[in-house]
């Protein structure tokens, strides 16, 4: 007998007593459902109602609840799934998504096609972290963007992916940025003896972020970027499917879902298993200690989010990024471990040796393949 | 001689001194453009760089800051013009968007294609406040659905759109779903001896969303129903840009953007001009006094912006929504005026006179068209 799914979702919900929190859990239930009277749903639809299965207090005003909601009302639509989960409660302020039950990604969500694996065997590094740069700023031509490339590459970095804002500027148009750079990495391979992977940025509209990929892809380029919270999550999983290359996720437009403490997700839950999910093999945030507010806890737990078991889904890299001092990297390989691309961007670029020998700098941290 | 367009965000920022948020200010011009250091931009692209042109207190730790873009950062993407408003800082707190000049919208983005006089066209009442509803609940098959339709529209009700939760389930799928509605409405409109409009709900992937509108506009749908913070907001865009039929623009995962004082966009900005900007012929949002926070001022704010003079743009359609009461509305009309959508569902679907019935007392409410 085949299980009927059931998506099982924990909420973390701010209440003064017992009755407001499971009143807040029925609310929840119906907003995110049938979206109406519960006594004016009719009999052949009441199998489209959710179940509140338990509400029990974290702390004097937190309480944690959990809603079982049947699957035909999402039915295999990864974008109404989201919907499900946080659409209109989105609008309210003071819940929380805590998680969401592994099995149900299973069969909705295809995960990483490549993973932490897949990563490495492109860079046939089997067990060290792994460098990761950018390529900026913005106004810079291609060539000019190429140039930088060969350097990072001369240096021996593992990985350069656009800026985030790089997308079609006339100043380095897409084609002419990917065509440049590739030419310039593979010059620079000759100089380090070592693959440099490039990841450009395809974020742009639905209508155009199909044909930049497949453009990425012809032109050789060893993975892309996109930021799924401006392209809609499910363009990534669309491009993730398709297993042609590895996929980095940037976070652009997604802070308000995960900074707050009583509203949104979980960073685990958004980043660590949504993300994850829904196809990215690799996921950049904020680390602890840059320009952002992400604490080491967070962080930490995000990464061992990223990395274990879950659905029978690969693993993805964490990207720890936003404002790391070189400096500062063996102490974070000593805190995340190995299993990380560590993401240098402006503390390259400002060494004053020049960003091949403060490539090389950046290798040598990261120690020896084994 | 042409005049360079130039990007020019209005922020609120919270800050203790004054130069703590003129530092700011200077951050976020960094952040959202070259992202590095401002000394290692290269000369070649410091025309990249934008320019804080005014820090001013609000209130005692509220500072109004306002930053030039150049628009070569942007050049022509709307998906990137996002980026460039809230990309990184959307993952840093207490920085909330209040404003972006008119003029920069006018090239990049198309606004709506019908607007206000294109729904009423197609609706031929000419002035008086227009009635809306949502067929309801997800689990009911696309008969069931049809029959709902049918009651709507012989009790006269102006637009029907699916809930925001429908979209391809099996249990009513969405081909036969508009299909089997549309039959039912053309009936129903031989009892009502008006015109009643259908807007079925097309949010789904980028691979598919345009397949089920194309669907949807053979089919006869006098419209669409969108959640841009699902399907990504260009996606909508370019649907209304093909000015095909009008497209409804419902609220769903856009919350966390909007509900904060002092993080995130303001109202205005966000539904009253990204989403007009983007295309939305009718913005759904929720109203004051309903199942959301919403206040009154807000609301009213809110319609203002929706239908005035902005660019060359046609005016949106405001559309209150989420627990209007049927009896409440009276005093909405009053309140909101006749260049208001109302959308009202539970409320009718709960009356104990049945749904046509209901539907009849609410066009009664909405006056004779003059």
């Amino acid at each position: 007998m085949v299980k009927p799914r059931i998506l099982t979702v924990t909420y973390q919900l701010i209440a003064n007593k017992r009755e407001d929190a499971e009143q807040l859990a029925e609310n929840i239930s119906i907003e995110q459902s049938v979206e109406m009277p519960v006594d004016t749903v009719p009999e052949s639809a009441v199998f489209s109602l959710p179940c509140v299965m338990q509400v029990e207090p974290i702390s004097e005003k937190l309480w944690k609840a959990v809603i079982r909601y049947p699957d035909s009302i999402i039915d295999g639509d990864p974008t109404q799934f989201l919907n499900v989960l946080f659409g209109n409660i989105s609008l309210l302020d003071g819940i929380k998504l805590l998680d969401v039950n592994d099995e149900y990604f299973t069969d909705l969500l295809a995960g990483p096609s490549f993973g932490i694996e897949g990563i490495r065997k492109k860079l046939n590094i089997s067990s060290r972290p792994l460098s990761c740069t950018a390529l900026k700023p913005v106004g810079l031509s291609a060539e000019e963007l190429a140039g930088r490339a060969l350097q990072f590459t001369r240096g021996g970095i593992d990985i350069i992916k656009d800026d985030h804002g790089l997308a079609d500027q006339s100043t380095a148009g897409f084609k002419d940025r990917v065509t440049n750079c590739l030419r310039a990495i593979h010059d620079g391979e000759q100089h380090s003896g070592k693959k440099t992977c490039y990841f450009p940025n395809i974020t742009t509209s639905p209508a155009d972020i199909f044909t930049r990929f497949q453009i990425a892809v012809e032109l050789g380029a060893d993975g892309v970027l996109i930021s799924p919270q401006l392209t809609g999550t499910e363009a990534m999983h669309d491009i993730a499917k398709s297993a042609r290359v590895p996929v980095m996720a940037h976070p652009a437009f997604s802070g308000p879902y995960v900074i707050r403490n009583n509203s949104g997700f979980s960073l685990e839950l958004y980043y660590g298993k949504l993300w994850r999910a829904f196809g990215a093999d690799a996921i950049i945030y904020p680390n602890a200690g840059g320009r952002f507010t992400f604490t080491n806890h967070s962080c930490n737990a995000l990464n061992h989010q990223m990395r274990t078991d879950f659905c029978n889904f690969k693993p993805s890299f964490p990207v720890p990024a936003g404002g790391i001092d070189l400096s500062t990297i063996p102490q974070w390989i000593t805190e995340y471990g190995n299993e990380t691309i560590f993401l240098v961007g402006g503390s390259l670029y400002k060494q004053k040796s020049g960003i091949e020998q403060a490539t090389a700098s950046f290798q040598q941290m990261l120690g020896l393949d084994e």
